[in-house]
């Protein structure tokens, strides 16, 4: 994996932020960098609760029969809808933007034999830090959190 | 909860057979028996490898701002997928058909909490048995089984 993958999720969760979303974006890409699907959140713009980052690109990389040389590159660490998406179908590595606004499964996943390497990167940590601040209503309902 | 419930996933998974699917129904269902949301397995239906039974379910519910009065009602153990989703969205409790011909997350899901029965329903060991028994290519790719 190459860590300007992260490029295509970062563009997405921008993409995502500008029409009103939640910014996380993610891209499935194959080993020679080829990008198979990407998608960003679509909660708020589609009112589905089931469109994360991770699995608009999945959707939208169709009908693959062997994932274990893809990577799952997502701009946050992926919560358990997510990380569970990728230990199901085989995915076999994920590089993740940040994992400090939220940490997810992606230790599950090492565990389980998926290649998981955080880049940290500041623009994803800001991007998120910022939204969070902002709308933390909208940010606890898709991660499930329920406020008191 | 109620095994009545399932009879709502039943008719779902049998829907889903009869237009040319994978026979996996799920409902989620509200303490009072309330269906909020239903759904079928629709890989092949939309061609999209991201639609199982209980993530259907969850979409047709549409934004539930808590989860853990909710019943999530499969036929079928709940791949790594759907477990994530009852995991991250704190879904209360998960009501199986049957776990014989697929065994997915739902260990890991009661070591978490989620309340889980498992009915055994005769209908739904029959209906997943024929199946896989005739098209194991689908139900491998569903599952991301990848042959030799």
């Amino acid at each position: 994996m190459d860590d300007s993958w992260l490029d295509v999720a970062l563009d997405e969760a921008r993409t995502g932020l500008a029409s009103g979303g939640i910014p996380i974006g993610a891209a499935l890409v194959a080993a020679d960098g080829t990008v198979l699907g990407r998608g960003h959140n679509r909660r708020v713009q589609d009112d589905d609760p089931s469109v994360h980052g991770e699995t608009a690109a999945f959707r939208s990389a169709g009908r693959q029969r062997d994932y274990r040389s893809t990577t799952m590159v997502t701009t946050l660490s992926p919560c358990w809808y997510c990380s569970g998406l990728v230990r199901q179908f085989g995915i076999g590595a994920v590089l993740i933007g940040e994992a400090r606004t939220f940490h997810g499964g992606h230790d599950w996943l090492a565990s389980h034999g998926v290649e998981i390497r955080i880049v940290d990167d500041p623009r994803c940590v800001s991007l998120m830090e910022s939204f969070v601040a902002e709308r933390p209503d909208l940010w606890n309902e898709d991660i499930g959190v329920v406020g008191e």
